[in-house]
């Protein structure tokens, strides 16, 4: 018998047990044991849930979980970090292997998480943290052993994916898409982690890490959300040939390496301009692999779940390693070095004038008080230190991918 | 020491020791032991080869490798069926671990060797024997364990992708990027088991039976090529922003399932429509996590040697199972049920009269002897024993995908 504590009980939780409950006999058979879920951290015991679950499972203490001792398996899905970060520092402690969607307590305490971990002789594993539902981390995983990874690039934000993609296919604006995407359950009430790149963040934080050997921290990538791209802009890059996606990306550069998360236009038949709705994405650049591209859903209940009981079987199983998959190398952060041509659309006129005219390589619209411009080819600092003069962010800033 | 033995020095064999050659201290530091190629089966120890290695490892002798006790792992890497059977039956026996990239061997006797393995407690991985590079039949052991899986598809072979990607492309003939694909490498100088489709077939048959936890064998799939598809009918499909590729796919149906290889006329923008060049690509759709997609080289010496690495280290680490992965449900083979909307052109005009008017749903070329329609929605097996009375396959048939 494996036994499994549940801290958290939200939609992903209840995925969890409704997959354990639907393919009990099947794992059974394949494991060779059952797997019961004892006990569920609640934050309200009477709370009316669309998952029927006895009431003797829920707790509201976590020590009934993180400090019982027949537990061996800890899934935590709560999207706290400090208390989450507590809990499983302390089932590591208590021998007890620990299955995580939380990226924002991963990104927090990926190498000391990791450490720990391998401290304790404990599975640490978090598969469903970047890219919800596929598969990418644990074959990135296999791949650092022999395959020297120069970039990892995603689309690592299925509710930005969504808003873009109903941008581009029906031409709407960005608040009214929001809203939609709010009704629908796709957005938060408060989507700031989401539109503002945050989460995207979090995720490239734990990609990157992994893929380039070398700790990227939260503080060591660019970060930019979708936030100010209006339909004006979906229609100017359009006409271009292009599609605005919220790209994630690291990649080893002379001297080190750059990590950023921004708006791009990339050109309509690349890999990502096919990637809608909520589907999230990631590509891997190899020295011996060439281009590998994972695609799926980055969220929602059974995908999410699904992978989440991946990593459990293969706690239960042993068949990942408890070492860490971290590297230590040493890399310097040459984001400063980010340079391409840039889409920025400026919408006070005046205000454009700040602009120096050497920055210009092509007027794509001025009408309506909107101004919109390619720039040459430079600098990304540079630009941004110049639109660190405007007050109330009036523009849109996209890269132009090659 | 982990000591192996490969069997074959083509370009992948090549590619494996050299990458463990650039790699040797980094493996020695994550796997705690050093990996040596100990021999290495060839045909002809003189030939002028472009990786240097000592004469003293090259032997003709399989049997010494088979049957040295020294030698951990065997990886096979010969085209071969019937002595790669036996290698591989005698390596197991003698309790070696063995790696291949032969899905000629694998498709032939996926069950015996896998039920062989398990006897004897040996591992039996062949990632690289589909898709390549493309890390996907790890991930897909991973799901069936949890998710229900109800389809798979894929474009498996490279050279039929290139080929009819340079046709949509260049506007190209198919002979003319036949014999431009076999000067550049790409296809062999006897192109039939690429071109005629059986090389995916076999594919699918190892995808198909671990996916659907059936045994879906070569006679159990239908089977067509690319090598009736002309320019007119690339030129004619794009007309109706459709891409032909050449789609493996099997699927669970009422009452069993269906499983076959054949050219579809996908829509642009769809999952394989971008899928471009020798590029291969895979997408699993399961009852828990949607739909995944899996894309990148589906040949080529590095990224094959890397993929066949994996395994290795997984052989070394045992983080893979040595139960087979197999499971023996018995489904029935409905192909007799498969249906659609068929695009079919006849070459020779007189000929097409055949065809009976009921079938046809709309004409859409008739020119120059050559008739090109789209069905009604009918049985492929009905058209299929129409077109039977047709001799030397005076025609092209595509599937039209949804």
């Amino acid at each position: 018998m494996v036994s499994i504590g549940l801290l958290g009980f939200g939609t992903v939780g209840q995925g969890i047990y409704r997959i354990l409950q639907d393919k009990s006999e099947e794992l059974r058979a394949l494991l060779g044991t059952e797997i019961e879920i004892k006990s569920i951290l609640v934050r309200d015991l009477y709370k009316e849930r669309k998952t029927e679950v006895p009431l003797s499972k829920l707790t509201l203490n976590p020590e009934d979980i993180v400090g019982d001792d027949d537990i061996d398996i800890i899934i935590e899905v709560t999207g706290d970090v400090d208390l989450s970060y507590r809990y499983i520092s302390q089932a590591f402690e208590r021998g007890k292997h620990v299955v995580t969607v939380n990226k924002a307590v991963v990104s927090a305490y990926f190498e000391e998480l990791s450490h720990l971990a391998e401290e304790n002789d404990v599975f640490f594993l978090y598969e469903a943290s970047v890219a919800g539902g596929v598969p990418v981390l644990k074959p990135l995983k296999d791949h650092i052993r022999t395959n020297n990874i120069s970039k990892v690039q995603g689309i690592l934000n299925g509710t930005c994916n969504y808003i873009l993609t109903r941008m581009t296919e029906e031409g709407l604006a960005y608040e009214d898409v929001l809203r939609e995407a709010q009704n629908l359950g796709y957005a938060e009430a408060n989507p700031s982690s989401d539109v503002e790149g945050t989460d995207t963040m979090r995720k490239l934080r734990i990609l990157s890490t992994l893929a380039l050997g070398a700790s990227v921290t939260e503080d060591d990538i660019i970060c930019d959300g979708i936030d100010s791209i209006s339909d004006l802009d979906i229609s100017l890059l359009r006409e271009m040939g292009r599609k605005a996606k919220l790209i994630a990306e690291a990649r080893l550069v002379e001297g080190g390496y750059q990590a950023i998360v921004q708006p791009k236009a990339v050109p309509v038949g690349s890999y990502f301009s096919w990637v809608n709705g909520a589907d999230n994405s990631v590509s891997i650049v190899g020295k011996y692999s060439g281009v590998l591209g994972f695609q799926g859903p980055g969220a929602g209940m059974y995908p999410t779940a699904n992978a989440i009981l991946t990593d459990v079987i293969d706690c239960i199983l042993q068949t990942q390693k408890k070492t860490s998959p971290l590297r230590g190398r040493r890399l310097e952060n040459r984001n400063e070095d980010i340079r391409g041509n840039y889409y920025l659309r400026i919408s006070d006129c005046d205000e454009s004038m700040k602009i120096p005219k050497e920055y210009i390589k092509e007027i794509i619209h001025d009408k309506g008080g909107d101004f919109a411009f390619i720039t040459e080819e430079m600098k990304l600092h540079d630009l941004l230190y110049k639109l660190a003069e405007y007050e109330d962010k009036p523009f849109s800033l996209i890269a132009m991918e090659d």
